[in-house]
């Protein structure tokens, strides 16, 4: 909507003292209070539209790139996702903390390589300057060294935000939610490692998202796979990041990428690529342990015999089924130091494309030990080893909303609608809602003085509101309430002084209160 | 910790690759992993402190100004008062929504008058100019009009971003909690309005902050009142916000503001200084509506009459005794187009000291009707007309932890501990542990492979762990568990084909479980 030169002026006259002009408009006695406020808000549109320096620029009605409104429906299924998880965790004895949205810059500084690029500052307004949070670890990490803690069991959900190119990553959000469970302390060899992974496995399975699977590797056994490959040590973490693309691209490709970008000798390439295809459980590890060039290498046979144990660990907790020992998983972070997983949806694993596309992977939890980042904040190094696990709560929430879709989602809770199909029962509709709310029931009413009964019906039907209770001459002279089922359509005549407990006895029963 | 120049030049040499360093250190065989993590901890600690740049500076371990780490107790306080908010919320129907954090900094221009200043802005990265929301309500109309709402009953949770200066307003936080429930829609004259204040008594009530009192005016009233004392109509907003003041300081220094720094007629002061100290319930109406010269101004009668209307409707709620009309009532927000509420804790409130210093008022809720602020982001300026009312949360929570400073909160909800007394007994301990976790019983285990049974009674008592479930030798010869009450120290063999049913019976009955 483009301005006018004469708005302008006119604006400019007023000053963009909006709120002195509704009180001028006022002054000169208007006749109606909606034709002022009508009046205001048209000004104060235009006013927003020219901003504070008086220049004529368009207002963009829209929420920031990468950024999303979360609906009451999406909301319902985002709150019903955090209830199991967060179950979960309480199950597993966690605690929860918060940390702000934003730290100091420094606090963010070289904990995230290549990607720091991708961090929001703030401006400079004076002060300090801060960024927002790019994960929920370091802000942990930081927290833990803080406050000298050097033992929790610990869950957080927030949002985190990254500047990341939406054309690049497609279905990515700059702001989106991470939902992480740590294990912080010095403990005996993969015990809270393995209850990580038994987390893992007892959301996937209470969410109901289908088969998965649970992919481990160790951080010493790729460290030692590289060197009996024969990859040069200030060689090992490139390699890493190109074998951590294998769950989106071919060997080919990969191998391609180590040799003509990173110069890597073909053999020691071709050797990697024999690793990475192997996966398997505890008779893999057993077999690399008797006649693998792996033996070879320190950091890869304590790397195997930790292995061994936590499929061990797995095995005692039932789950061993879906985890696989898997030589191609390399996951991204720099800090893992130990154990590292990732849980993949098998429907959802889709083929990488020829176009170099990312299509969907499935991934939907990762995680591993990181043994030296609460040591980075703390002025001597003191360590707290971690173990954790982040759940990609974003991929979930898009296959609930998927799955939703096909069903009704009820967005409030409203157990009765209180009704009348005569005109003045108002006040009395107010006094028998007051009642429910005392009486702790869900409970709600036309905010009209005389609706009509159909639109109540209605109402109740299309939000999914269970009972009616419905009110009138009759019903006030006999001292009832009129019941109504909203499925069923049956009504019953109660007596208003049993109204409160027939209808917490039916709300009992009924599967939709 | 100051770096000197060798450990600075050693740094440069790595090229801050610490992760290809923590590799070759590997490569060379160091014995232990330990020591390789303990080695790379201590190196990235110094990186940290250098940051990108290379340049020494000083790393400080805190959080920004203004904002704040919640630890788990205060997290649990935080859960439950939430808890007990939403319950609320949930009865009156209302869903949930959520935005973004941060907003096209045009959505917040003109919104908040002087306090615009302390809007946090995002650097800017290229791209979208953007800044942190700034409360929940002006997020609210964006989302209404972006999406064409019309009618909506939500609750929105969550953290929005002020620069304040905390020396001037103590125990104020730069990032705080808001708690905002709002009615939008078009409905018959003050019932959505009452039931905002029904809501306020009920979380007020429920939360058991003690006695209070909820202060109710009309922008009408107020309006009318400067019009009849003989205020300029350009003076009404500048003369309000002195009225505002009333809460925290005598009349006598806001008469003084009015007249010497605002050029208010001494006379039209007086007048005003009469209105504001009347307060009361329906007879007030009733007398200033017979003999007072308020009913000059159609706007004073318009409100007037709303009001009245709006106290019936709080007597048919049972919550009159605790709504109070008070004429001195007007709060800065200049959105307000009509009803105006704000209710005070009664011990909290303090009486304003001569130094100027503001001390806690005890306001813990406020809102009112903005009829004008959604037309604001429509093009055409349509309207949607909207009341809602905001939980001071943050004052709940500091009297909310006062309280609990001086009771025992449990931080996590493990029913049962599942213990060893013998060596050799972590696998029989995981067992058991997986058993409970898969029937939905919230158990934990000593991650250690032979903990001592003494250390695990005290972890069962000062976690307040109500359960701890004991094997052993004996037990698993005789397939039982050991049932042990952690208050009582009793203890009772349960078959192991028993241990879930009996667990689950006694926490039903635990109140601490």
């Amino acid at each position: 909507m483009a301005l006018t030169w004469t708005k302008l002026v006119f604006l400019h006259l007023l000053g963009y003292q909006h709120l002195r002009c509704s009180a001028t408009l006022r002054h000169m006695r208007y006749t109606s209070n909606d034709q002022i406020t009508e009046e205001v808000a048209k000004l104060l549109a235009l006013k927003a539209q020219i901003g504070d320096e008086g220049k004529s620029k368009k207002f963009v009605l829209k929420t920031p790139k990468g950024a999303r409104d979360y609906n009451p429906k999406q909301m319902a299924i985002r709150e019903g996702v955090f209830k199991t998880i967060v179950e979960c965790f309480k199950r597993h004895g966690a605690e929860t903390i918060d940390t702000p949205v934003f730290e100091l810059k420094d606090t963010l500084t070289g904990k995230y390589g290549e990607d720091s690029k991708l961090i929001y500052d703030l401006k400079d307004q004076g002060g300090e300057i801060l960024s927002l949070r790019y994960d929920l670890t370091v802000p942990f990490a930081r927290y833990l060294a803080m406050n000298k803690v050097n033992k929790i069991k610990r869950y957080h959900i927030a949002k985190v935000y990254r500047r990341d190119n939406p054309a690049m990553t497609r279905g990515r959000y700059r702001e989106f939610y991470q939902c992480d469970f740590d294990i912080a302390g010095q403990y005996d060899l993969m015990i809270p490692d393995a209850e990580c992974i038994k987390i893992v496995h007892e959301i996937l399975t209470n969410l109901g998202l289908g088969d998965f699977v649970i992919k481990v590797n160790h951080r010493q056994i790729l460290d030692g796979m590289f060197e009996v490959c024969g990859v040069p040590a200030e060689k090992f973490r490139t390699i890493c990041s190109s074998v951590d693309k294998l769950d989106k691209t071919f060997w080919e490709d990969v191998r391609a990428e180590m040799i003509d970008e990173k110069g890597l000798d073909p053999v020691a390439a071709d050797k990697i690529g024999k690793f990475v295809q192997m996966k398997g459980g505890p008779e893999l590890i057993d077999q690399l342990l008797k006649d693998s060039p792996l033996t070879g290498s320190k950091a890869a046979l304590e790397g195997l015999e930790a292995m061994k144990l936590l499929l061990k660990y797995c095995d005692i907790f039932g789950i061993q089924d879906k985890v696989s020992f898997d030589l191609s998983l390399a996951r991204g972070l720099d800090y893992y130091t130990g154990i590292i997983y990732e849980a993949v949806l098998k429907g959802a694993e889709t083929l990488p494309t020829k176009t170099g596309e990312q299509v969907g992977v499935g991934s939907v939890a990762g995680g591993g030990r990181y043994d030296g980042l609460v040591g980075m904040f703390d002025p001597k190094g003191k360590q707290v080893p971690c173990v954790g696990v982040s759940i990609g709560i974003e991929r979930v929430f898009s296959i609930m909303e998927a799955k939703a879709n096909a069903m009704k989602i009820r967005t409030t809770e409203t157990e009765v609608l209180v009704a009348s199909a005569q005109n003045g029962m108002l006040e009395e509709r107010l006094k028998l809602c007051k009642e429910l709310w005392d009486a702790g029931i869900k409970a709600k009413v036309a905010y009209k003085k005389n609706p009509k009964m159909l639109n109540q019906y209605q109402t109740a039907e299309t939000s999914g509101i269970p009972i009616i209770a419905a009110i009138g001459d009759a019903e006030l002279k006999n001292g009832t309430v009129t019941i109504r089922d909203t499925e069923t359509r049956k009504e019953e005549q109660v007596s208003r002084a049993d109204v409160i407990s027939v209808i917490k006895d039916r709300c009992k029963l009924s599967a939709t209160c």
